[in-house]
C-alpha cells in the first residue's frame, strides 16, 4: 500500500534549506521523487512516496526543520502562503482508500500541534468543516492577516495546536487526490491580462471544471505568470488547460511562451496532450510500455 | 530479469485463429500486454512479457499454433511476410542483457526448426550473416518468392530446420531493441503519394535515422497508408516522425488523417509529444507519477 506526500515549504531561495528539507525526508521506505524549488515563489516542492508509515514520519521531520529554519515574517513571494510548511497533503497511489490518508493526515496534524506547537489546520479530504475543505479559504489574509485573525475570530481557531502564530505560522494537513501545479508563462509585462487569463479559465468564476488559477509576477523579465492547480485530471487534462489559456491569452493579443509542471503528473493528464500531437486519437495508457507491464494481468494458465 | 516477445502472425480477421493465438501464450508469468489485429495488413501482432523461459515458452505455444491453423498459399494482405508466425523478436526490458535475448532467438529457433519442422531465419541482433540483419532482406520476394529460391538459392538456406517452404511458410527469429510500429493515414486514394511520402521519410533513402516506411492501400475508403518502423526511439521519436510525414504529405497538397500505434510504445517516444503539446520543454520522464516511482532510489537512512 503506497501513498504520496507533496508538502510545500516557503523557501525556494536558499540551497542550504532545501538541502535540509530533502535530507529531512531521508526515511527508509520513502523515496524523494522530485524537488522542484521556485525563487519567484519563493517556495520548495518535495514529492515523497512509500508506505504510509514512513511517509508520514518523513513529513514530520521535513515539517520540523522548515519551522525551526524558515521566518515568515520575513518571507516575500507571489505565492500565498500561512506557514512555513505551508501545506501537507497526504494522496492515494494505486488501489490505497482515500480514508488512509485521511487518517495519516489527521495523526500528523496531531503530531505537529503537539510536539511543534504550531497551529493546524486539517483541509480537503481531511477537513472537519466544510469551509476548510479549500485551501485558498485557509490562506484567507495569508499569514500576515491570520497573525491578528486566529486568535480573535472563531471561524480561524485551528484544529490542533495553539490559536496563536509565531514566526513558522501554521500548517495546512490534508488528504486529497492527486493534483498537477502547472505554471504557464505568458509574453507579456502586463499583470492585468495575466489576472484576466486567470479568471477566464478558473472553475470559482465559471472556466474549467476543478481548476484554480492565480495571474502572478515573476522575475524573467517581459513575461507574467498564470499559476493553476487542476485538481482532478479526469475532469479536465492539462491539453485542456494550454488550450484554454492559450485562446483566453490570445484575445489579449498575447501568446504563451512556455509552461511549467511542478512536481509530478499521473500519466493519464499528460496522454491527451501525445495523442493530439501524434494525431492518435486512440491513444490508451495500456499502450505505453512502461505501464502496461504494471496494468496488466497475467492470463490464466493455459492446459499444457 | 523481463523480456518481452512480440510475435507477427499472417492472420489478422478470423477471430476463431486469433483468440487460439492468445490462448496459447497463457504461460504461467506471462503476461499478455496487448493484442493488435489488422484484417487490411491480415495480419496479429502479440506482446507478452515476463521472465526469459517462461516467455520463450509462450512464443514457443504461439507458433506451433500459427503453423497448425494458417495457410500461406491463401494469405493476401498489405503487409510483406514470409510465414505464418512470420517474425519473433525478443526484446530486453529493463537493465536485462540484450545477450539474454539473443539466446532466446537461438534456443527457440532451434526448437521450432527441430520440433515443428518450418524453416527459420536468424535476425536483428541474433543474425549469424550481416546480410540477415535486417528483416526486409530476409523477405525478400516475400513467401511465393521464397518457395522457389529456399532450396535453389543459398543465400537463402535456413539457419534452422529444413530448407523447404511448407504453407506454414518460414520463421525470422530475433533479438532486437525496443521498436515502434505505427500507421499513419492520408487523406488521398492516391498510392503513389503514401509511396512517396514513405520514400520521403525512410532512412534507407536519405530520410530519417532508424525508420523504415512503406506506402501501402487500406480498405477504408478515401485514404491511403504510410506503415512505419522506428526501430532506435532514442534516435528518432515519434513526434520526429509525424511532422515530417505531415510535411512530405503537405508538399503533394495532402493531410494526415490519424495515426495508429500498432502494439505498445515506450514512454520516452511519447513523451516529447506531450511536451509539445502542452508548450513544456522541460519535461522528463522523472516527472510521470508512475515512472517516477519505479525510477527513484530510496534515499539513504537519516540519523534518527
Amino acid at each position: 500500500m503506497l501513498v504520496e506526500c507533496v508538502p510545500n515549504f516557503s523557501e525556494g531561495r536558499d540551497p542550504a534549506t532545501i538541502a535540509a528539507l530533502q535530507a529531512a525526508a531521508a526515511v527508509p521506505g520513502v523515496r524523494l521523487l522530485d524537488t522542484h524549488s521556485d525563487p519567484d515563489h519563493h517556495r520548495t516542492v518535495l514529492t515523497l512516496a512509500g508506505p504510509p508509515d514512513p511517509v508520514a514520519e518523513a513529513a514530520f521531520r521535513t515539517v520540523r526543520v522548515a519551522a525551526e529554519r524558515i521566518d515568515l515574517r520575513r518571507h516575500r513571494g507571489v505565492h500565498p502562503r500561512i506557514g512555513a510548511a505551508d501545506v501537507v497533503p497526504f494522496v492515494p497511489l494505486g488501489d490505497t482508500p482515500m480514508a488512509v490518508c485521511v487518517a495519516l493526515a489527521e495523526r500528523l496534524g496531531a503530531r505537529i500541534g503537539r510536539e511543534l506547537g504550531l497551529p493546524v489546520y486539517l483541509y480537503g479530504e481531511a477537513a472537519r468543516r466544510p469551509e476548510r475543505r479549500a485551501l485558498p479559504d485557509i490562506r484567507r489574509g495569508e499569514y500576515e492577516g491570520l497573525v491578528e485573525a486566529i486568535g480573535r475570530d472563531p471561524t480561524r481557531t485551528p484544529d490542533f495546536g495553539p490559536a496563536v502564530l509565531g514566526p513558522a505560522g501554521a500548517v495546512a494537513v490534508g488528504a486529497r487526490r492527486p493534483l498537477i501545479a502547472f505554471n504557464i508563462l505568458l509574453g507579456t509585462e502586463d499583470l492585468a491580462i495575466a489576472r484576466a487569463v486567470a479568471r477566464a479559465v478558473r472553475a470559482s468564476s465559471g472556466g474549467l471544471p476543478a481548476v484554480q488559477a492565480l495571474g502572478v509576477p515573476v522575475s524573467r523579465p517581459g513575461v507574467v505568470q498564470v499559476t493553476l492547480n487542476v485538481l482532478d485530471t479526469r475532469q479536465t487534462d492539462l491539453l485542456t488547460v494550454v488550450t484554454a489559456v492559450r485562446e483566453a491569452a490570445a484575445r489579449h493579443g498575447v501568446a504563451v511562451v512556455e509552461s511549467e509542471l511542478v512536481g509530478l503528473a499521473p500519466a493519464d493528464a499528460l496522454l491527451p496532450a501525445a495523442a493530439a500531437a501524434l494525431h492518435l486519437p486512440g491513444l490508451r495508457l495500456r499502450q505505453v510500455l512502461e505501464l502496461a507491464w504494471a496494468l496488466a494481468e497475467t492470463p490464466p494458465t493455459a492446459a499444457s
